[in-house]
């Protein structure tokens, strides 16, 4: 299952995405992190995230940023005595004692870690394993369910490895799938009702795109009315709740030139077209079927907002050309803000200290920005 | 008919592309540029392009570069007499004679135009019509039969307008196809023995496209063992002859992650790895398949002289990322190097003296690169 198989048709009314309940105001909530399949570069990054900005607050004469980590304590305590040493770490059992302690001391200067209670034994960095998945999601699980429940106000996911986390028995493809499962329990309805689209963006772009890990036979099928419908108000909703501006949304056609008239292929004409149009009337401010192999160099130059790409790569290929550290991928459509920072567990590296954050902070601040 | 549809398959022997007449040493021959659609920019960036060159020349104290046009006189008089009052223009009848005025004075600093003879009557800037097609084809012809007959080294086209061609009675969907026709008659060969493929450049990227003008759907049918196999050797032989050098070439995947061991489409499995496993035992330097996502971005930072893309839109939309104004559009398989800029006729600025010749500058520079 992927995220586009779960879209709802337009007929079926999409559940709003402000049904969590809200005992709080948001921006009075931190972030909840998970800390990915800890097999890989997930902890390292946090703690090193973590570290960046605390110096930064230091530097500012501010609070640090409110957040804590769903994860591992043995997992986080080798990490922080290799990066950290004079640092604290403070474990907790669950996300209200997070919450609870950071209430009663926003200035705390210790990483906060709510632990996944789940022995970590027989792990080794780099190796996927079916430990590593579950620790992995328990974390997700932990912290997506704070978000849910109004203790924490956004979710920023540390990379998981697909088959670690098979083995661990999550019948999931990936992250999406299941905090889409997850949101669904909470809210009590179907996952179809819950439709979620993956937003990728960089310094220079946006994308969101129609379909993702399907191929591109089947992508090109997943090019329909309902699809592009729904991908446009989740969109649109989705940017609006960012960053408080009706973004400037552009479709890219699925043929070259944009099919030229019909030309090459007829999806611009039969269904990208009328969903365009539709979309229009109901208010979005929405461009396009556009020539892909100029719409994203028009966005970039800053004539749009958000691309919607047709298929992954055409959306990804240039999230990424200018490189991924800056990269960060959004989900829209859950009933909170969830963010990821756009590279994996990159096991190659894992444990060896030298894997960047940078990636991770971009997703921070997306969260921080999203979720105001 | 597209440049992909006449690939010939691997057990025809295409004709050797050493196959043209050479009587004097190809270096000693000038470049041929064909006017392109003269209700378009292509008059204009020619004239602009050459007055750079010839101050460039001036600067450095050199000849100036080797170059005549095959255009319309009454329009280039109209361009010299706008943007080059002080310079001459030599009006002659053929390219023989362009040669052989070269030929006397190597240090010549008019504009050489040899006239295509066709009336101009009825001519508008920004106008599709017949006689823009008409007098745009026989430039081609007449720069591409020079190339043909040794008397040019390498074939400079500005853009034609598609429907003014067509207009005119050529039956080809563009350059490319023409030229292959020019070319096989020539020869004396099938269209079919003389597979072409494109390569888009820029100074950061060169990428060669499995299937161009046909729909999505279309150009994955085209994704065969025959095409990616008549494709490296092209790319090998044409990047080769171009720069000396044996490329080290990338092969795109097709699906999102390269189908990541078949999960999502099998392409990559059944036919990209045996196609670039023959390659590989016939001495071409080729990797891959790579997913799309990252081997731009990869060929980008250096890692790979050139992309072969699974698909238009694959390779355009990385190489137009970062801008158009650099784009070099190269054609393989041909028996003469030829090269255009990466944009068209630009109708809704023609006229006004304001495009640039940037790309267009490129083009000659690769033209003069690849054909020594």
């Amino acid at each position: 299952m992927t995220a586009s198989t779960t879209q709802a048709p337009l007929s079926t009314p999409p559940v709003a995405i402000t049904s969590a309940p809200a005992p709080t105001p948001a921006n009075s909530l931190p972030i909840a992190l998970s800390m990915g399949d800890p097999a890989g570069i997930g902890p390292e990054i946090i703690v090193k995230a973590w570290q960046r900005l605390l110096a930064q607050a230091a530097t500012m004469g501010t609070h640090p940023l409110p957040l804590w980590v769903a994860g591992s304590a043995a997992v986080f305590a080798d990490l922080m005595a290799a990066h950290a040493p004079e640092q604290q770490m403070e474990v907790v059992a669950s996300a209200q004692e997070a919450l609870t302690l950071w209430r009663q001391n926003p200035r705390n200067q210790a990483l906060v870690l709510v632990d996944v209670g789940v022995s970590e034994q027989g792990l080794l960095p780099g190796c996927v394993s079916a430990v590593a998945g579950q620790l992995a999601g328990r974390a997700i699980a932990i912290a997506a369910e704070a978000c849910l429940a109004g203790q924490a106000r956004a979710l920023v996911t540390a990379p998981i490895h697909k088959v670690a986390f098979e083995l661990a028995g999550y019948p999931y493809p990936g992250h999406t799938e299941y905090l889409q499962a997850l949101a669904a329990r909470h809210v009590g309805c179907e996952v179809a009702q819950l439709p979620v689209r993956m937003l990728l963006a960089n310094d220079e772009l946006q994308t969101v795109l129609l379909s993702i890990h399907v191929s591109l036979r089947e992508a090109l099928d997943r090019v329909t009315l309902d699809n592009l419908g729904e991908t446009l108000r989740l969109t649109h909703t989705g940017v609006l709740q960012g960053s408080g501006l009706h973004p400037r949304i552009a479709v890219a056609g699925v043929n070259p030139h944009a099919g030229e008239s019909g030309r090459f292929g007829r999806e611009e004409i039969d269904i990208m077209t009328p969903a365009i149009a539709q979309a229009q009337a109901a208010g979005i401010n929405v461009v396009g079927p556009i020539s892909p192999d100029t719409v994203f160099m028009r966005a970039r130059r800053g004539e749009f907002d958000v691309v919607v790409a047709a298929y992954h790569d055409q959306g990804l290929i240039p999230v990424k050309y200018m490189g991924v550290d800056d990269g960060v991928n959004v989900t829209l459509g859950l009933p909170f803000v969830r963010c990821s920072p756009d590279h994996g567990t990159a096991f190659d590296i894992a444990g060896q200290g030298v894997a960047s954050p940078q990636s991770l902070l971009k997703a921070i601040e997306w969260a921080m920005r999203g979720s105001k």
